[in-house]
């Protein structure tokens, strides 16, 4: 068994992003299909999704379960599984989990960067943990098959999510915090607590979430990688890229805003910084897969260890928890 | 200037109810529209009430402004101002304070018994205060003219509340909590903040507000008035009845169940205790007003005082505020 899986993509996508994946050798990529979308607004999404599967059929397969990983695997395809960054696609009601599950959602983060029905987001000043109603909506997501992702998620709310969730939570994209301390990344302890409960981390590839930005170097990514696997245990860490080729920077804006303030919020960034930041010149797109196999060899990890971190560890997780 | 107003019902409408708000002497009551609605559905609602008006129009007029408390006085009407006890209505969406306000309404709960985008229910575990979305709704509120209501929320977030707000809010309707300690009536540091702030509160008649529940005594609740008063200030108590007349049962399962568990939430009640509670007798609907002009003479409040707290107090709170 050898996948390559990235477990966070939100392309602007098109032919040539997919033959990338594709060329990088992807057998999965999780993709965001909502930010801010409401029910109505994901149920669009999905539809384009559905002319891409039907365009690019000879690229394409819609994911579902980790059998389409092993399906798309033999006939030299991407599987593509849903995911949602934020909650609001069950809008105020838990029925709605089991909608999102129907039309393919398989990842949903209970919060973006704030405060969501569910939990408290990563920009909150404050962080109540997991709500009342957040603690009923992990139980349908469990029960209906949607693994939660705290990829966006303050800290007592994440180690809150680990604790009531019946099954193995995800942080689909995130850094750990002891490399480059970003809001976004995570705590040692989290970590910790994370790879003991049999859950898993998608190391991201997005500048912000780097150390030195966009001219992090590959060796100082995968020595990061190596503390956060004898931290976590090497079952436990996978890739996430978090690539959003292509975007016009008036998407970042939208990501960072939504609809919750009139007033301009820049997120990582900053009102200098505010545009999408430029991708190292070694992962400028998934082909940097393989510099990664190359520089986590170099630092020491073996062939099967590689393998488990760019993808093996994913499929592991989603045929414990996607099926 | 003598004025009745009742700053909170939600009774099942009829010709009947309207009718006896009226031999009440109500120039004013404020009414919910929104528990759990979203936008369309509060405009829903907002049609059926304008129903209301053309078919009542002998009996009431729908209130924008304090002016409308002068005009329903002058034509022995009842003036009709909607409320929400839920930020529901504006969904994820700032914009949506303005078009609520369009519709009608002049007051908001930042949150009903749960966490909410804006701030923290009070049957929240965790009180993490009002949020990033809320800071900005709140001064959205200010400009468009809609009145901070946090009769639901809890402690912290509602001492946010009243410090980030520009303009004074209110609390339609809750007691203290030093009378009786039930999780939706108000501390007296925080009744204080409220009094100091020009804000104020609609005292409730609702059972489970009440000490001894049913059989509260308007002994008991007179006296409860008089402590709040000497806390707050005269200027700063008014009452909101809470009164739910004439609604099912299934009603108040809606309101506490809403759309966010599949479960079954008691909320004030309990599993053997599930229904609307009985009103005292000295209070089963509006008339009751006349037994609390007695009741508060009774224990030493002037004639001026009992008109501050049945009416006045409100007007002012109207005249400044709602405009």
């Amino acid at each position: 068994m050898t996948y390559r899986i990235d477990n966070l993509q939100y392309c602007n996508w098109s032919e040539e992003i997919f033959k990338i994946n594709n060329k990088a050798g992807l057998n999965a990529i999780h993709v965001t299909i909502a930010y801010h979308e409401d029910f109505d607004e994901v149920k669009n999404n999905v539809e384009q999704w559905n002319s891409y599967f039907e365009e690019f059929n000879n690229l394409l397969i819609h994911g579902r379960t980790y059998k389409d990983i092993e399906k798309a695997k033999e006939e030299e395809k991407t599987a593509v599984f849903f995911g949602f960054q934020n909650c609001s696609p069950i809008e105020d009601d838990i029925k709605l989990v089991e909608a999102v599950h129907d039309l393919g959602a398989v990842f949903m983060q209970l919060t973006y960067n704030n405060q969501s029905l569910l939990a408290t987001g990563c920009y909150e000043e404050n962080d109540s943990g997991v709500t009342r109603m957040g603690r009923e909506v992990i139980r349908e997501m469990n029960r209906v098959g949607i693994v939660i992702d705290m990829s966006h998620s303050a800290e007592q709310s994440t180690l809150d999510a680990i604790n009531i969730s019946e099954k193995p939570i995800a942080i689909t994209h995130a850094n750990p915090y002891f490399w480059h301390p970003a809001k976004r990344n995570k705590s040692n302890e989290l970590l910790k607590a994370l790879g003991q409960s049999n859950g898993i981390i998608g190391l991201s590839l997005y500048p912000h979430h780097l150390l030195g930005g966009t001219n992090c170097t590959l060796k100082s990514f995968c020595e990061m990688t190596a503390r956060t696997v004898d931290l976590m245990g090497i079952d436990h860490v996978g890739i996430g890229s978090d690539l959003c080729l292509d975007q016009p920077d008036s998407v970042v804006e939208w990501m960072r805003n939504g609809t919750w303030t009139k007033n301009k919020d820049y997120g990582e960034g900053s009102k200098s910084d505010a545009a999408f930041p430029r991708q190292p010149d070694w992962f400028e797109n998934t082909l940097g897969f393989n510099n990664l196999e190359t520089g986590l060899k170099e630092i020491g990890f073996d062939d099967k260890e590689v393998d488990a971190i760019l993808g093996d560890n994913w499929f592991n997780f989603y045929k414990e928890n996607i099926h």
